[in-house]
């Protein structure tokens, strides 16, 4: 059903295979290039989803979110598609880049500190005085369900997979990653979560049964340095998901494969996957492997100084 | 017919758009992505089809190039698909990353002292002693036929064309595009060949009728600082091709902008093309074009350092 909705809106991105990783890792690796979506990451799917879910009356109050990434973009893209009133609470650090991209998108921007704190306090008066609609980045079933349709895509288009791997930072993109892969896969599919070393919030969420506060923010993946929500945690223990990690150097050979073999810029926390598998790859020896490149907003100016 | 030839052995490669640069540019501009060709550029395209245009004696034989670029790579690979041996003489200055390519693909390496005379003398003195077959970068009527199959794709998918660009170096890849522009669109299509303003030998040697020797060696464009040859000089100028420059920072931000806005890892010489349009956008303004990205070899460990 979220595919169905914002399907008009997004881009069904390709599926790109390699000689070179396939011989590498004596495995069918097929990659789902979300860096080429909408906004350039798979967050416009949940975000338009969650924008299209709205009651006429919140589309008109408009929506506000706290997001110095991805999420905040893909808002105020599916904001402005529907003429919905947008406003983002970024932290006072957030770079100029970001913040011009979400500008360029016509959303409303707010300062805050650059804590959490301040963060959540600068959402909850938004909401308080206007009435504006919180959408979170991850920890929200609407926005789950849109991330889940680049699996659902990849499952069309590339049949029998053994194992789908995504990455993990709060979760919404492995939970609905997940939530398809056990409609079509059932049990037999091995659906794997990959994240930093530095950033392991998820698997030490997953083996305490308690959700694991943010690790100090130094991996390079820096989209994957949050925490699971509640809503996301739920769905990773239902839908039995294994985690792997990847150390710094190893996301980082991943990142230089990514870009020399298959010529794609993609952000550092869309290879978790690959540096993950570098250090495994019995995991999927002989596989079928499905693998969600999640995004491509890199600062290139800053990578080509 | 080096299109019927070559095609079972070469990528069919996806034409590319961007909302972003049709609306910057005012014109609707396919890119014809040559990075995500074999051996990472247009060129194994030229050298597919001089190999597999070999007698079977002179294929017994061998074949041999002076390059330490990509119709290295491109014709190692091709011999080694048609069992053909294949040396490549390469001068002693060459990095270590381009000789493991061309070792990786079975060629055998020659070096040479780097210049140009220690260059065409061992390159003689082996066919002298070997009778293998020389198979030049770019003056050659099968390297330049072969190279003029991304442009034919390029015609058979976008209708209509009214401008074809593609980058000048020693004129292999334009001489191709523009013996098929013309054999397709006839006088009607503006025939576009794109150099650094730091190695405009191509636009020096039309306009004075003279082939002009290369200017020093220092535009980033490193694949496009050779000047023409006596065969590739005719082509364009009995096809009528017009020159166009780019100044080296119009080169790096038209790299920049094809990372960030297409996320493709193209190389320098890649980008003269859309760097001269940055600085005379009025000519495609309104207009359908064709743009050859040439290919996408670029030292990725070092840009990321």
């Amino acid at each position: 059903m979220a595919h169905e909705r914002i399907r008009p809106w997004i881009h069904r991105t390709p599926v790109l295979t390699s000689l070179y990783f396939n011989t590498r890792f004596h495995a069918e690796i097929y990659f789902k290039a979300e860096h080429l979506q909408k906004t350039g990451a798979f967050k416009a799917r949940g975000a338009m989803n969650a924008v299209m879910g709205l009651a006429a009356e919140a589309a008109k109050r408009g929506v506000v979110t706290h997001s110095s990434g991805n999420h905040a973009q893909a808002l105020a893209w599916a904001s402005r598609i529907h003429g919905v009133p947008c406003t983002v609470v970024m932290p006072s650090n957030a770079p100029d880049a970001k913040r011009a991209a979400v500008r360029d998108y016509g959303a409303d921007i707010v300062t805050c500190e650059p804590t959490l704190t301040s963060r959540e306090e600068t959402v909850a008066e938004i909401v308080r005085q206007t009435g504006k609609h919180l959408i979170p980045p991850y920890n929200d079933e609407r926005v789950i369900a849109g991330q889940g349709t680049a699996a659902l895509e990849l499952f069309e288009d590339v049949a029998d997979l053994d194992v789908m791997l995504a990455p993990v930072g709060g979760g919404g993109l492995m939970s609905g990653t997940a939530v398809v892969a056990r409609a079509i896969g059932g049990s037999a599919i091995n659906v794997v979560g990959a994240e930093p070393e530095l950033a392991a919030e998820a698997r030490e969420s997953l083996r305490t049964g308690i959700i694991q506060p943010p690790m100090p923010p130094v991996t390079i993946a820096d989209g994957l340095r949050t925490s699971l929500g509640d809503k996301t945690f739920a769905h990773l223990q239902q839908h039995n998901v294994t985690i792997i990690t990847a150390r710094e150097e190893s996301i980082r050979e991943a990142l230089i494969l990514v870009y020399e073999r298959l010529k794609c810029v993609v952000e550092p926390s869309a290879t978790v996957t690959l540096g993950a598998l570098l250090e495994q790859p019995d995991l999927i020896r002989g596989k079928r492997v499905g693998v969600i490149l999640c995004g491509g907003n890199v600062d290139v100016r800053q990578m080509m100084k």
